[in-house]
């Protein structure tokens, strides 16, 4: 299949460019059954949704999803479910300058290379735009997974820039715009990202995602385990360079006794694997932490090139994020969820009748 | 497809176990009319191979590949290449407590719930002896890539624990047991191993993958970006725990003037972006490193429990490398050579006569 | 993948319900650089669109696709197109017997059982109304297929229940509202079709397409040969029961000597195979056949069941085709572009720089 | 995935060419807890291996297959099953004629045209004995329906040239050497081969295969439709050019009010469907039915050219069946028992949780 699917049981592919008519998604694979309402997508659309403070763009966008198919009196019938999101906001601009330059760091050299052509409006489909369909497909997979395993995926900001989140406090995390779950933290960020604006540069940020309430067995080793998947998923959203499970690179420096989840019949005594051994779900929370590069649309000009391969001075007007990882928290949720729900599906496929005596261990 | 296959158009399929009759493997979509033998792939092989040194387990495998299919007159016919290693060191053994014990930190615990039975000798198919196979489809990839498009993978150990190289020169990597490129920290690796292997305990370490010589235009977004493949492919390989493409996690302290890579027509002056842009190769070097866990097959004891849920003092006999991280280099390779192959096939499909007047910038 | 896509590299995903708010399809994996507007599709959509003639149903769709992504300045980008077509004519009507009770040879009783629930206005996703996505993709295929290499892929009904074709004259094919490449056969048909009607009762029908121009090389031995996929493709249209490739059934009676399509330097002497010789096209036409079922909608009562298990009379009321055959001849002609169209890039992805010495032969 | 490659969750990958080393397979995705052997799929190979009759090629292939990995204590672990069957009659020959020349009907043109390059010995890839690997895999699936699901698969030949089977005795099939189930037809049948063989010439025949007791539910509409997946299995079979289900091309004569399968509470009154509503099954049985060529290797000179264009006359000597439909019957079987589990497993996997209060009905 083409690179715009991801899933293979519960499938979701998605189409649409920053600037075209609509963005659009088919979600190929959902169980019957499930109660699903636009409103269902809607909550986490308006979580990821541009505008909402003054750290990001000003960009409006009504991000109304609608359901086109797939949902008869209420509920999924497992056949495709077919969404929509028209684009409203789409400024008409003078794009005779961004059509013949290459703005560094983005998508538009290597678009021209691979397909010859390129819809430079707003990036077109290199746009972090599209992730909204993402967040829409995902919020399928999460009230699945909520309402007939009682999982529960979440995400937070655990650092933009050179800050750092010191405390974890699920209760914070939608208290303030960065959705970081450290209060003392957020004046902080505040006045970096209002520096940060004057200047007129960018800056990284690094998200966690958590899944409680994962039963153990998702997973499909060798190629494809749950690790793996989450790893192509994660690194599939825009702006990000890196991906960890659990420890994570600090596992380099750590010793095999310190590493290692002891087991007891109470349950695991810690969970440097993120949730996930040998590939598989081992009933503790799956963690994940991403790193987000800063945006490289700036209004401090950058050297670069033009079509023609001479010299060009390039500066990025308009309305950009400064610190795209600030909305990056639902995006991160959405993947995790497709990737379990996938999971889900496969595993019952292959496994459905397995009865196992061994007790689940609880995480402690 | 299940998860014992990776790759769309050049497919990898692997099957075996630590201590079945044989790993094999079966590639289909090579190109026709590649120059192919055993040797070529034994080469790459005999660096993945434990035993040769003091640091690495001293199990002994021949692991000699032998080729069953697909290749007619010493070259590649297109059709599927069939590949075998007979596993030659099957030392017989008393498994009567590792049935029914969970190792900590191993696959024991998941596989059960998973499947409900599991093949316990060796670690069965969660063993990382299936990386043989990778090791071997690899390097078909790695001399299609090499002799059609000049492209070049290399890896090496960057950091063994706490030891960082500091010095990145190839002509080193293999001149010790390491595959470090900093001979000058090689003598307090040999003695940090000493020490380590006395103790009884395992360490990390990170691994860096670098392709130079890759065209522009590969990568399929927006869900099978060229990282995100890379990402699932490494995130894949046993004991990984992170990934990182170019910059990776220091992206989070970045600001976008130093993130942005600019581009004069002499080239581009910086390499954060590790090579990939808006999930296409850019041309410049692909950047790639991952994290290793240390090994959780320790003599020194641990707590778990058996499949009954009883706790249990485990201590893992036998013959285990102390740092998976340094046999890991030539499976890194493989895993981005393989990557690399099945986009450059992808990218031909759909964008065979594409025509970019654009010219490809080198890399300063 | 789920199942309602089609194709590895040329992927068409489609979704929606005869009844629901719009149909809609992805179709990803375009090259770059084809023109293409809505009037491309709109020809074909036109050719199978209801209500043209008397002797098929009267409801009245205006079938008008719209382009949403992937196309940009008149040309497609590469990237995924998204295409729709709004539902119109949904007439209200009481739903309350079909809802309960199993119309015979739909697929109300399987639905049911497969998921639990249905959609069951007009069929929901078993309606033959989604034939309309794949015949506007087919379209785009088509095109490339015309304009790149030269292929054209044309079909006809060859009976029409008891009355065959027996001359094949492409010209006549549009000249008549049944696609019969007969003249002399119209008005029989047109007689046949009226008495039909009057007595309220459907007949079957088979359909041939030919691509003729097809490059030797297509197919993908030995799961995904050409003739393969074909029958794959050509099967999953509503209401076909049987695929031929070539000489078909007629082979289970030839001999050897007979089916054997010999080869001079002019050319091929016969084409017994239907253009696929190993599940490889071969230079001659790809001809295929199909068998399609008489309609099931009768207002003839019928045996059947209700959801509780308790017999009922059904009469299908409504607007209806008495031979769904009639409007088939597009929407396979559809499948066979979008079959062809997807193996043309594999092979080029597998085989793009394959140099082959032999000439190709022409067809006698 | 590549075309060596068949089912999504119960996946077979098959390598081998008739006169290289071996032929192997790999399963992906068999369910654990299967009792397994050899013996298991021995039985299948040798109903299919030639040399059993006079009326098949008196090639010897002991055709003894291995399992190499998948299965512990005597089940199946839920990860990849390994099979090989080493290629022992490899008769010594001289190939220099072969190898510049294309004979009529066969794959030799095609795959050269296909990969510029062939291996020329008795048909390479193109030959069918790898479906000796379909047979083995097959027996997999059979054995998992049988014991879990209770469904059977059997075939029989119902046409060989012109001779028809006029009843269908399942207890007669194994009593001939044609799988023919109308005892009274066998002589015939003898003699007709007898004298074909005289002749030198080749016949075409007519398999048949059911599945009883499958129940409702299975296949994935809109494009995976189960009879569309039986026709892609059915069709991708050497020298099949035709595929029915159910009532098939008597389906263009049929009018609705005799072909839909009218319901009752004690069952359905018919089965014209073949078993399958809508793409998914009914519960009654499948029935598939396929056509297959004459063999194309005869002694009887035929035009043909050589690889530079060149007019030859080709005779093919060598041990040959005069009709490759006879031994067809295990490898149909095979397929349709591959393309079940598949289905199986993906339906559970969507709608492993769906209950469903409407009774489901006998097949009369």
């Amino acid at each position: 299949m083409s690179g715009n699917s991801f899933g293979k049981l519960f499938t979701v592919t998605t189409f649409g460019e920053s600037h075209g008519a609509a963005l659009g998604c088919i979600i190929d694979g959902c169980p019957p059954g499930l109660e699903l309402s636009e409103a269902d997508m809607q909550r986490d659309l308006d979580r990821r949704k541009p505008g909402t403070s003054r750290h990001t763009t000003q960009r409006r966008e009504a991000d109304e999803v609608k359901i086109l198919s797939g949902v008869f009196e209420g509920k999924t019938t497992g056949t495709p479910i077919g969404l929509i999101i028209e684009n409203t906001d789409q400024r008409s601009k003078d794009y005779s300058k961004i059509s013949e330059q290459f703005r560094p760091a983005h998508a538009d050299y290597t678009y021209t290379h691979k397909y010859g052509v390129r819809d430079y409006r707003g990036g077109g489909r290199s746009s972090a735009r599209e992730t909204a369909m993402r967040v829409a497909a995902g919020a399928v997979a999460r009230k699945f997974l909520e309402q007939r395993l009682g999982i529960k995926i979440r995400g937070y900001l655990s650092q933009l820039g050179p800050i750092k989140a010191e405390k974890l406090d699920w209760d914070q995390v939608h208290q303030n715009p960065f959705f970081c779950p450290d209060a003392d933290k957020v004046p902080e960020m505040e006045a970096y990202m209002d520096a940060l604006r004057k200047e007129g540069d960018s800056i990284g940020a690094r998200i966690n995602v958590v899944a409680d309430g994962v039963p153990p067995g998702l997973g499909e080793p060798i190629f494809d385990r749950l690790d793996a998947d989450l790893a192509h998923a994660l690194m599939s959203i825009n702006a990000v360079k890196g991906v960890e499970i659990g420890a994570g690179f600090d596992s380099v420096e750590q010793k095999g006794t310190e590493h290692r989840d002891e087991m007891t019949p109470e349950g695991f005594l810690s969970n440097n694997a993120g949730g996930v051994l040998g590939g598989i779900s081992s009933g503790q929370p799956i963690v994940a932490s991403i790193a987000l590069k800063p945006t490289s649309s700036l209004r401090l000009p950058g050297r670069s090139i033009d079509v023609n391969g001479n010299p060009v001075e390039v500066i990025t007007t308009g309305r950009h994020d400064p610190c795209v990882g600030i909305r990056a928290t639902p995006i991160a949720e959405a993947m995790m969820a497709i990737v379990l729900m996938d999971h889900y599906l496969r595993h019952r496929g292959q496994n459905g009748d397995v009865e196992v005596s061994t007790p689940v261990l609880k995480q402690l």
